[in-house]
């Protein structure tokens, strides 16, 4: 049955918005509803910035972030450090990273992480293309900004394996309590990994 | 600060989702990722559906539904309980009630509620409409469908007011326990309210 009245063209916005991750189908009802009633302020900016991204993102062949140029404004940026690359999942990560301003230097979006019960395995990232820029040369550090998940630690350490031959430090993010973060809701994990980690005062 | 690197396509992209009500800051960016890595399969379809839905819909001049035809389809259908009128605040409600299979009549949108807090007056409302619906004869019935809030029985009590002079019987939803509610988690209030409209066993 139909979630409306207002025939297919609406039925088919509320489906296509309803994928949106956070929208369920009913915030998408009300997402559709709100575009067609703010019509020129929302409806039609929108559909015409889907379109310019459409027309003009690209994906960099050199790290895999996405961006109106390719190579990206990161990867041509003169000033940043070329000898240290930053491997995130996703350009989710690489962009919660850059807001932190955690690193000026390169990245490597992996596109995605090893799951073997998803059926994600090594051939599906973008782990061979990492292995050639470190083999490139001038690479003297890889920081594994991955998800402190348990596949994230596998990948993690699938690349650290792939990177053994070549003469690059492998580092990854400390693990401890969040700025701000209060021990009492802290999971055993966390707190047991900032004991061990633990720094001078 | 720009919330991404990513120039200012994706950032407006992101900027315009964020304005869709359920999404925020985060998930519009999520939202923005994930119609760039689908871009074939759902920000293509996507912008092809807000355009259709921006060139098409119309909002019906009898009753303020959104349709593509103007009279819409439920004021066109001729099956339908002419004499019988469901006010309601939004399109949504309206959808909300059809999914329901609630009424077999026509609709009234009023296009809001009256809210003196944030500057919504009777002008703003489409009641006048509605009284010249009721002056123009027919009609026998006009069931308030407006929602069981103090603005909502606030608008209910002027349209009430406004209809005192045709010879038209005014109803309104019954208030009660929600069908597979539970006594327990129920406020007060719709407790009395179900208690004092309770019915023959």
């Amino acid at each position: 049955m139909p979630s409306t009245v207002a025939g297919p063209e609406i039925e088919r916005l509320i489906q296509l918005l309803a994928r949106l991750p956070g929208l369920g189908p009913r915030s998408a009802r009300r997402a559709a509803l709100h575009l067609i009633r703010k019509r020129e302020s929302l409806l039609q900016p929108l559909a015409e910035a889907m379109r310019l991204a459409e027309e003009r993102i690209v994906v960099c062949a050199v790290c895999g972030n996405i961006d109106t140029r390719d190579p990206c404004t990161i990867c041509a940026d003169p000033v940043r450090d070329s000898s240290t690359i930053v491997v995130v999942e996703t350009v989710g990560d690489l962009w919660a990273l850059e807001r932190a301003g955690a690193a000026h230097a390169r990245y490597h979006v992996l596109g995605g992480i090893l799951s073997p019960l998803d059926g994600v395995g090594p051939a599906d990232l973008a782990i061979a293309p990492l292995v050639a820029r470190v083999a490139a040369g001038g690479i003297s550090e890889i920081i594994l900004a991955v998800n402190a998940t348990v596949d994230g630690q596998t990948t993690a350490h699938y690349v650290t394996d792939r990177l053994a031959d070549y003469a690059v430090k492998v580092t990854k993010l400390a693990h401890g309590v969040p700025v701000g973060g209060e021990l009492d809701y802290l999971d055993d994990g966390t707190i047991a990994a900032a004991m061990r980690q633990r720094t001078t005062f």
